[in-house]
């Protein structure tokens, strides 16, 4: 087996857990999301706090409210990917939308973000050790966050 | 060599790129903060658009003209830093801070965010690929950019 096949077979593997997150999220399925994680991993999110440690990545309760706080379907979609793929490490990025209605709003929110996974081949299983989300924000004196940007249409 | 090795020297390698980035922001040498990317390398950066591409995070006069919007001396620091190195895919994350005084302001700013950087060793060279850069932002429906967030005290 060439490095190139390797490579290949990585990435689709990569590719394939994170249509798997896709898949998670529209049925709201947290254990699922929660199975993606390395069991040490950290995650900078789209909302504070600076970071999230092991304990609050790998809470299945927790993730599960989350979800309870949205009313009807919640959409996810993983656009433009990028995967890079050695051996045993591998990151991608790529940009994100998330569409759901808060409980309580009239109104739902289609939100796209920047994503960069990063991973581990921990027994043969591509596993996700670091998870970074977010928007970048206006530094026009108002740093407010810039929740209204959209991918170019290809 | 050992596979425990290869890597123990491929992260020293990768925590001297890093600490040469924090060298040259101080030192305000943007040839030097351009020449750790890839040729290919796409950055999610603090402030829009959603994603730089190549020609942009390759543009060292582009680059100069922003560290000359500040007055001053110029304090980076990377805290936390965690590096995850295989035989040529690395990626570390860190929180990162700025210090500067805008041109025209009567007081500078002290901002933490999120940094994550995905490697790829080119010629056995480790040069970065991919960054993304992040503040979180307030869920409270202001949708502030969450600028005033600090590491804990270790």
């Amino acid at each position: 087996m060439t490095a190139s096949s390797v490579t290949g077979q990585d990435e689709t593997s990569i590719r394939e857990l994170l249509a798997g997150q896709v898949a998670a999220m529209r049925a709201r399925d947290a254990e699922r999301l929660v199975a993606r994680y390395a069991p040490g991993a950290v995650t900078f999110s789209l909302a504070p706090p600076l970071w999230n440690v092991p304990e609050v990545v790998l809470d299945v309760a927790g993730l599960r409210a989350w979800l309870d706080t949205f009313d009807g379907p919640i959409d996810y979609e993983i656009r433009d990917l990028v995967v890079e793929a050695g051996a045993d490490v591998a990151f991608c990025y790529s940009l994100n939308r998330l569409s759901a209605v808060p409980k309580g709003m009239a109104e739902g929110f289609d939100l796209w973000f920047r994503s960069t996974v990063c991973l581990r081949k921990v027994a043969g299983e591509w596993l996700v050790s670091h998870e970074h989300t977010s928007t970048p924000f206006y530094m026009d004196g108002s740093t407010r966050a810039a929740v209204d940007l959209k991918p170019e249409v290809a």
